[in-house]
């Protein structure tokens, strides 16, 4: 496993990183980075020199980003220099190639100096950290997959989507075959079965993680200590404190984790959250009915006695966890964090709840989440309020919000109809959370990270709650307990 | 109000509650009456009276009944003398006539004694109560309602719809014009506006009580303490104590206590019954989603700052109570009582639950309910199981069973539909209720009077720890706390 804090060259070198928050906020950015972590710049000037850098790194910010490879450094240093071509920068020490290649690259990647020299060689400061988490490039991120599930075809198609943002750069199976047959299909031409050798790779700037639930901490821990954004597929981590681990040591590699919540970048989503938290078409809200349920095809396996992953205690399955998640996180994402909540499993042979029913308790209301692998639903979506019903589709793929008038029962459709986007299960469509993850870290919105890991957490420490409440107890709980 | 174990002579006498519970078992009868409460039947002679008075009983019980108005009382003393015209009975002492007209009736009945003679003039034994519960008599039985509002008036509906069992006999209310209007409007002749009034009137032999729910322990208590079979709209009683009280009181009384839940005497609900617990279509249960959320023009009232009854903790209101009790209900009769329960209401201006949701928690599944006067849903009732769902329409007024295979999804329609009872609201249809309940009392049908008395019993047990739990406290929780 990599080392925390390792450094290559292949990180976004943002130069506002060295620019005090307190700085940034007179700029009227609202972007809080924690330099301390962000970067280890040395100052070996006087005075003058420090302000002379502060000027310099203001400037840079708005101007230039050192990215990319070793060749892209090395171009996007002219552009600095071009830039500030006025400034009293001569020269930078670009820093070092990557040492080896992706399949014998070290698990310790070479550290990256870069030095800004004024004209007498005097130092002006160094960067001796690799580690940035923000940048306002709009270059392409490279990215692997772990994973090599529908799901993970479903992301790779949506980035295809959005090449602006993302780009497929190799691809991670245990086994090879699996691996270069998923490669194949997918035009990629670097695979890994070592998650040590992907993370070597330079080039690699995020990971997508798709594998089976029990995995997710286990790999995304290796990816963020070495210094690889992450997105990771709901649920994220089978405890709230290896979710906490996780996001710590983000921060500590200056590197974004995103739970990958696609359905509330979805258009209607965010329609509908308009709708109710600033439009108050309901006014006050009363409560909500949120069912997910529908028939697995491996519940059938369940009956026929095995045990798919999903299924499984040890692979941290379940149909709350899987399936509960998207009502809990509607809920969380449209409401906020709920007082206190519950939940009435039904426990199948494998130990796990193949369905259960719960509720979310608010300040003056409920929500009811009714979610199942085990059976069907035609119960749609419904929040209540003061004013009447929003009766939507599903907490997913939102193609319909009608509203219905509490006295008069008139019906009004208010979703933006033209704006949905087709989903042909099992290719979903992950192509609004696909551009705006990327959004996020390639126009380093910091506010907009910090949001969604807000909701994570919130998420974990909700759906947690009623699991454990409910008795259905995973080995990382031992390890991980509250 | 009317002392405990009051005596007059328009109580049915059966013949055979003088016959031990014992030979009641032997006789293959599965009827199990207190005959302490029953009858206090002196037998003063010796012990081959005795065997010859258990054989008039026994022969009696299937051949006449002492019933009625004191005339009718007459002629069917004759019918006894003539069914058993060898015995060695040569004569009765009949009850006294009442002693005065409904408007001017004594709170305090006269008493009656029945005397059976030998021929040597030797006592049989002297019937010295008058309060019996059942009755193999098919003679309608003479009622009075307390309430004048549509739900009284659906049930003389359907009392008119069942001529052999039901008698509108006399209206109450506390306006003389009001229930003069009420009577006028359904061809009756006798009201009153004081509830002693009422009970002191013999003929009367039950009372259907719709009146606010706060009021219904008092009056019931008192048509109980009277004599009279009681049907008590839902919800019975504000807490259980008190039901439990007027349960003790219908015993004591040897009179039966119904509460009016039409819904789980509706064909297709038996008919539902049936499928989930004799022919197991759903294979084991995984749970069930039952709503009833129906927006009230009252719940306006409320949003107007008033305070309509049904809306009033005062009253002993809230949707909890009102509507909540028919999920409740149907989910306590379709799969028995809930280990636990738990409710988070939506608290309106008035102080109670304009809407909640909660669980019913079962040994391996949860029932949700959502229920609510200030909101509507689109939702229908599901019940869960390993095979698949079963859809239908409502928990009342049933018209729809469909299964959804869980697997194929096919569907399949299993309602008797031919069978189903038009509804049109406000007047509802209490057809088959109502026939339920004559049944009872007329057949003397102890085990289904047991069954519904359980059901009464679980159902508020439930209601009231939901609605407690949840801080919606009325004032009869405090003289009836736990």
């Amino acid at each position: 496993m990599a080392s925390k804090g390792t450094q290559h060259p292949s990180m976004i070198v943002c130069l506002q990183s060295i620019v005090s928050s307190s700085k940034l906020s007179r700029d009227g950015n609202e972007k809080r980075m924690d330099t301390s972590h962000a970067l280890k710049a040395k100052a070996s000037a006087d005075d003058e020199h420090l302000s002379c850098a502060g000027d310099l790194c203001s400037r840079a910010r708005e101007e230039a980003v050192i990215t990319g490879s070793p060749k892209r450094i090395a171009s996007e240093h002219e552009s600095i220099r071009a830039g500030i071509g006025k400034s009293t920068i001569v020269d930078t020490v670009p820093p070092s190639p990557p040492s080896s290649s992706p399949t014998t690259a070290s698990t310790t990647p070479p550290k990256s100096h870069i030095s800004f020299l004024l004209k007498n060689n005097s130092p002006l400061f160094t960067l001796t950290t690799t580690t940035l988490t923000m940048s306002s490039s709009n270059a392409p991120i490279p990215y692997a997959t772990i994973g090599t599930n529908w799901i993970t075809t479903s992301w790779i198609h949506a980035c295809n989507q959005v090449p602006e943002s993302w780009t497929l750069h190799s691809v991670y199976s245990r086994s090879q075959s699996t691996a270069s047959t998923f490669a194949a299909q997918h035009n990629c031409k670097t695979t890994h079965t070592s998650l040590d050798s992907l993370l070597a790779d330079p080039i690699l700037r995020a990971v997508y993680i798709a594998s089976p639930n029990s995995l997710h901490f286990t790999q995304a821990r290796q990816c963020l200590s070495a210094g690889k954004h992450v997105i990771l597929e709901k649920p994220a981590t089978c405890t709230s404190k290896q979710l906490d681990e996780l996001f710590r040591l983000s921060k500590e590699n200056n590197v974004v984790l995103i739970e990958a919540f696609r359905h509330i970048r979805e258009h209607n989503f965010l329609h509908l959250h308009k709708l109710v938290n600033e439009d108050k078409v309901l006014g006050p809200i009363y409560g909500a009915s949120l069912p997910y349920a529908s028939y697995s095809s491996r519940y059938t396996n369940v009956l026929n006695g095995e045990t798919p992953n999903i299924f499984s205690l040890d692979f941290g399955g379940g149909a709350l966890v899987d399936v509960g998640v998207y009502p809990v996180c509607f809920a969380v994402a449209l409401f906020g964090t709920p007082k206190s909540q519950s939940y009435t499993p039904t426990i199948c042979a494998t130990g796990v709840d193949a369905a259960g029913v719960g509720t979310l308790q608010y300040d003056n209301f409920g929500v009811a989440l009714n979610v199942s692998k085990a059976y069907s639903t035609s119960s749609v979506v419904e929040i209540y309020g003061e004013k009447g019903t929003l009766r939507v589709n599903g907490t997913t793929d939102i193609s319909s919000i009608v509203f219905v008038d509490a006295k008069s029962k008139e019906e009004k459709e208010l979703a933006d109809e033209g704006k949905c986007l087709k989903v042909t299960k099992p290719d979903v469509n992950m192509e609004e959370e696909v551009r705006e993850f990327g959004r996020i870290i390639l126009e380093g919105d910091e506010q907009a990270r910090q949001r969604l890991e807000e909701l994570s957490r919130a998420i974990i420490k909700v759906t947690e709650s009623m699991r454990r409440g409910a008795g259905i107890l995973y080995p990382a709980d031992q390890e991980w307990g509250a």
